[in-house]
């Protein structure tokens, strides 16, 4: 983080005609942007939604409420403006992206089989930094997968450890049956892949899905071109917890763009030190609450630079001061 | 509340390509829309911010860390496009309006008087009202005023009862003493007023302000219009508390646009059965909390109306079933 940008946006935030620190989490969020752009005066003038999409295997183990079929059908839905995701950034002016990842090539069946092997691990991720090379000032990730919550949870239960239950939530909507199934499928990778969990990146190779290894790339990419990243809910921030194992520093940049209110998430945001901007109760993916939160980040941006300061517009400042204009 | 549009768009909600509920509170705010405006697709195309701005007497007693000259010089200052409404409006294009009344003519001190004689404080709600005639299908309120902060707490202390102290919070920034003399001047004016405080228009009257009657007048020319509004923070909320406590139900069309951190407007919005919509630590007026707002409600009414159905996107539902485009 460039601290000396983070004391200069501290400095003119006190000039600006508001009592100090009345914009509250507006005025952190500026200083995370000015520490990760590397500027004093961050901008937010190209963020961009990025969107990656993946089939599992382990789909087979009954533990979603939608056929595998509707990961490629959302995916046309996205092309053709039709998903909840294209109406955000057409409201929001955010430029959206969406990555096919392999969809006719699910992953191996994580109960049984390691989802991916290293060669197609580390190409996902080199793929998921290069996703982003089209340059952006902001980056919102977002999944797209039938099934990925099931894997999320998994890669949850691995790191975190506990009672597997503790992770898993209904993703879409399965029934108690589906819940159970879900649960059991979560317990047999974890038990299937017991003996290999030490590693994160391991972990991410055996448990992941393509959209959650190219999303740790694209996160790591962004760091190294100066990238702020907003984190969207439960299966992204997976790719985040991911590298937070590795090195807690890797997610500096990364915020929580919202709660979602599937599995543990508040929980998990909390173990990765990161308060979310919203809270709204949704658990959509496609980055939709990353997106949400990037209009929060860009009124964030707009009023510090634009607003006023209390000597250019003639404002008194505090302690009964008696300026005037 | 118009119970036919708000089932109109649960019907048309559960054909969204999306799982039922997945977005969370975007549905429910589309649901309040729908039953404030009246109509099965609400819409969010002409929203705007009313500001009200006034003068109070109170700040004779020392509450505020500002001089009350900062009022009218923050109304050139938003006329000027330098205030943080301002860039917020821009950011989401809001319309934008500010009402001066009477910023020459300050309120009594409540410590001592009324705030309004019964004529005054008739007319200015009646301005309030007036104020949103030009139209608007979304309205968020705010407020301007050196001393509000001061005036909100005497009004829930007069209709909720307990320690002054409790409802008081530093409003702009005021240091320890500001503070003691802050909740002095609200225990004098509860002392002053003690035998007229039962009915609350009685209490809005000799412990408001100018802005806090307009901001009812508006309130009430809105649900007459059937124009949903959005309150700010703490002191706005005072406008809809002095509603609420003459007829629940008067602010039915109103939704908390966001808890600051002034005060107790957290509980205060309990005592209202409103949950916030964004919770960022601000403490500023303006508008701004309920102007942030908008931008969350703008894409929840975006969603709602611009997503696909399954049958139209040729996304498979739920329960695996297996149709496809």
């Amino acid at each position: 983080p460039d601290l000396h940008a983070v004391e200069e946006v501290r400095a003119r935030d006190g000039r600006l005609t508001k009592p100090p620190g009345s914009l509250g989490r507006l005025e952190s969020i500026v200083e995370w942007l000015a520490a990760w752009q590397g500027r004093g005066q961050p901008a937010v003038n190209r963020p961009v939604v990025c969107v990656f999409a993946g089939n599992h295997g382990v789909v087979e183990q009954g533990v979603s409420a939608y056929p595998q079929a509707v990961t490629q059908q959302m995916l046309e839905n996205f092309a053709a403006g039709g998903a909840a995701i294209n109406q955000i950034c057409a409201a929001y002016d955010l430029g959206f992206k969406v990555f096919d990842l392999a969809l006719d090539l699910p992953t191996g069946d994580i109960t049984q089989t390691a989802a991916l092997d290293e060669k197609a691990c580390v190409a996902t991720m080199a793929f998921g930094m290069e996703a982003i090379a089209g340059g952006a000032d902001l980056l919102c990730l977002g999944e797209m997968g039938i099934g990925n919550t099931t894997v999320a949870a998994a890669i949850y239960g691995a790191l975190y450890g506990g009672d597997p239950v503790h992770w898993v939530g209904r993703g879409t909507g399965v029934d108690d049956a589906g819940l159970a199934r879900k649960v059991a499928a979560v317990e047999a990778a974890l038990v299937t892949h017991r003996d290999h969990l030490k590693d994160p990146l391991e972990v991410l190779r055996r448990l992941g899905g393509r959209e959650v290894a190219a999303a740790a790339g694209a996160i790591l990419a962004a760091r190294m071109q100066r990238i702020p990243v907003i984190l969207d809910g439960y299966v992204i921030t997976a790719a985040a917890a991911v590298l937070h194992a590795l090195d807690a520093d890797l997610i500096g940049h990364c915020l929580a763009g919202h709660c979602s209110v599937e599995g543990a998430h508040r929980e998990v945001l909390e173990r990765l030190g990161k308060k979310p901007v919203l809270d709204l109760g949704m658990r959509l993916g496609e980055g939709t609450g990353a997106a949400l939160a990037a209009g929060i980040v860009r009124a964030a941006a707009a009023c510090h630079n634009g607003m006023a300061t209390f000597e250019t517009a003639g404002v008194a400042s505090r302690e009964r001061s008696t300026g005037g204009p």
